[in-house]
């Protein structure tokens, strides 16, 4: 029997390498006219910890920023949100060990006082300074390891991938290990010629994952000379099909945050949404962000595996996501690929829960490759061969409701025992 | 500082001791004109398990039904729901080990040729014999056990708590105790005097549940005599407010089925929607779903908590349903509780991140009948008064959004190790 092909899924003709650009080292530094450092500032108990990064343009430039949902955001978010809508900025600083979130008025006023020692030390506007944190929500955020912490950072700003490792590396929480991508290629330069560009970035999260708008804290930057509308609507197309895409656990953060700078530091003419180089520049970022979020679940609190949910032939793109989500954040679904158990019934039950309107005599699904089921009903498979397959670090789950031709791609992760171990002892 | 009083939420006033009820044995043979019965037919491996229920009114009855609204119902499901419509049965059997879900026109006729075979046994209508499943999804359902096991049934009926027990045992899967229900009273019997009524029952839920317009498996029964619309619109009322309110994995299942046989046997005037006695009875059968909910989320698979999640102050009904439902779901809230951590800050990302609106600077949230966020800030609290707090068996997390005037509440239970063991190799 045939495997599904999740055709209408955005595969290999969207992606950076159709754009001639190919991976390469440098993090959120790959980009001409970016520096960064990671510093570890006392907002940890542990002093071997990075938790204060700093990312710096080396002018003001423009920036594109998308945020969390959350009624419950957080004072940084409130902060950058205001500050990002105007389309430029110089840089951010990031800490964690403290979200900053419920901590009201006085949470406002140290993201302010935060950047001001930024800009300080910048000799820039406190407006071109944006902030952002994770860690625990409902404490108030001292702001004295900003005062010697900033100073540091600033010291040990450079343009290498060690300073974006350490930028990575210092908001990391639950994170196992710092999450990087960047991608370089040739783009034109709308003088006849080509000029060579860099997309890269990095992101940290891993538990209280379901972005809606962002991620937990993502940080892009491109020395492409994208113009703010440019750079606002690549970010979002990007957002939309990558880290909106990723959920652990269906938590959406108080303080997702996701940047863009664009330096326009690799030369040529500005570029817009209708520049001929737009395309290019924008798969490059939508592929950046997909890697990173592709990392974000793999790196799920916990997680043994990282698990795609592609759901095809639905009524509308609304439906896609819903039954998507629905699987991915059911339990069920999530503890059974922890054991390696080809149970798709918990599949075709988490989309059947959600309130989508389809035939369950229409539907197919694959599971790890394998058909599992035709037109609602079963299809015997051979367990010896699931369990072999169960061995990959991905798990591919591929739903077909034959009720539309909309379709969707989701990540997540498994349930297990770490996941809890991890979050009954989060605050201890 | 004062606790948030949970006011508006269904209260003592609407109990069944308000209406003079006492709990009783019996469970669903508490109600004259019932039997039941438990036996071992074959569905499952281990031949010391009962898993085949019988249960019986003497003659055919009033009954009414409320069913999973999950698109992958299974085969008991779109036949029950077709025969409870007529308002009038006489027995249900039950089967655990299989839940004759995902099996299509096949397992229709398995389900259709199981109620024939009790229908031959009690000398009745098929159309009166009503069926339900639990277990495994996607599996073919044997008819064989029913052949043996229905006439063993048959045999051992009895209007027995004993009989009752047995029946409510038939049904478990990964429930860790049968679950039961029984209340009596006095009502007016509509010519001036008063007769003793009975309402009782049992239901089976541990996993996949997030019940929507039912639960797993509950049978209900009371020998008041309500007609089919009282009866209806009693069972209605009483989900809505005690099963539709459980969750413990936010997964809907297949096979949800509630039903309440009223056999009349108890004499006295016909109880319809306006009857006098009618909000005692009504007031009876909530009691008895809200005691059954409650025992579900308390044996939440792997729980070690109840918890219970009042949110007040909502600015609707969906409102408040869509906060209480994103907090009890929360992976994040629930491994937190497991970890006896008062972290207050997940509640209130949980509450943010549902688009509900609200202002998180109105925001009060009680954790055990503690004062932990006032005005959506932290409030100081004696952490080891928090710990010792923890060691109750139940765990009440109330929200005061101060936006609106409506309220709700829901149980649910910790997320544990046990709950990712217990799933991790359920078919294994």
């Amino acid at each position: 029997m045939d495997t599904i092909e999740p055709l209408c899924v955005p595969t290999t003709a969207d992606a950076p390498a159709a754009f001639g650009f190919e991976p390469c080292d440098g993090g959120v530094c790959a980009a001409d006219g970016m520096r960064a450092a990671g510093v570890s500032a006392g907002f940890r108990k542990n002093p071997n910890r990075l938790d204060l990064a700093l990312v710096v343009a080396d002018e003001s430039c423009v920036v594109a920023g998308t945020f969390t949902t959350n009624r419950f955001c957080a004072a940084p978010v409130t902060l950058s949100r205001e500050r990002a809508a105007r389309g430029r900025a110089r840089a951010v600083v990031l800490n964690s060990g403290n979200a900053n979130a419920a901590t009201g008025e006085p949470g406002l006023e140290v993201a302010r006082r935060s950047a001001e020692i930024v800009a300080a030390e910048l000799g820039c506007a406190p407006e071109d300074v944006l902030v952002a944190s994770t860690g625990v929500i409902g404490a108030q955020l001292p702001i004295a390891p900003f005062e010697t912490g900033v100073p540091a950072a600033a010291r040990a700003l450079a343009p290498t991938a060690a300073a974006a490792h350490d930028a990575a590396c210092a908001v990391m929480t639950t994170d196992t290990h710092p999450k990087e991508v960047a991608f370089c290629g040739a783009v034109p330069d709308g003088r006849g010629g080509e000029v060579t560009v860099h997309v890269g970035g990095f992101v940290k999260g891993s538990g209280m994952i379901q972005p809606n708008m962002a991620t937990m804290l993502a940080v892009l930057s491109t020395d492409a000379p994208l113009t703010a509308e440019a750079a606002h609507q690549a970010l979002l197309d990007a957002v939309r099909v990558s880290f909106n895409k990723v959920t652990v656990d269906s938590d959406t953060s108080t303080n997702d945050t996701a940047l863009l700078f664009a330096t326009g530091a690799a030369g040529g003419e500005k570029i817009g949404p209708d520049s001929p180089a737009y395309p290019a520049v924008a798969a490059a970022v939508r592929g950046a962000c997909t890697e990173l979020a592709r990392q974000i679940a793999a790196d799920g609190e916990g997680a043994t595996k990282l698990v795609t949910v592609n759901v095809l032939g639905a009524a509308s793109d609304a439906d896609a996501d819903t039954v998507a989500r629905a699987i991915a954040n059911s339990p069920l679904v999530k503890t059974a690929i922890f054991g390696h158990d080809a149970n798709w019934g918990r599949v075709a039950a988490a989309a059947g829960k959600c309130g989508v309107p389809f035939d369950q005599r229409l539907v197919d699904i694959d599971l790890l490759g394998v058909p599992v089921c035709r037109a609602g009903l079963t299809v015997p498979m051979d367990e010896d061969d699931m369990l072999r397959r169960f061995d990959a670090p991905e798990v591919e789950i591929t739903v077909s409701l034959n009720a539309g031709t909309s379709c969707t791609r989701i990540w997540t992760c498994d349930l297990t025992h770490d996941y809890v171990t991890i979050n009954g002892d989060y605050r201890t």
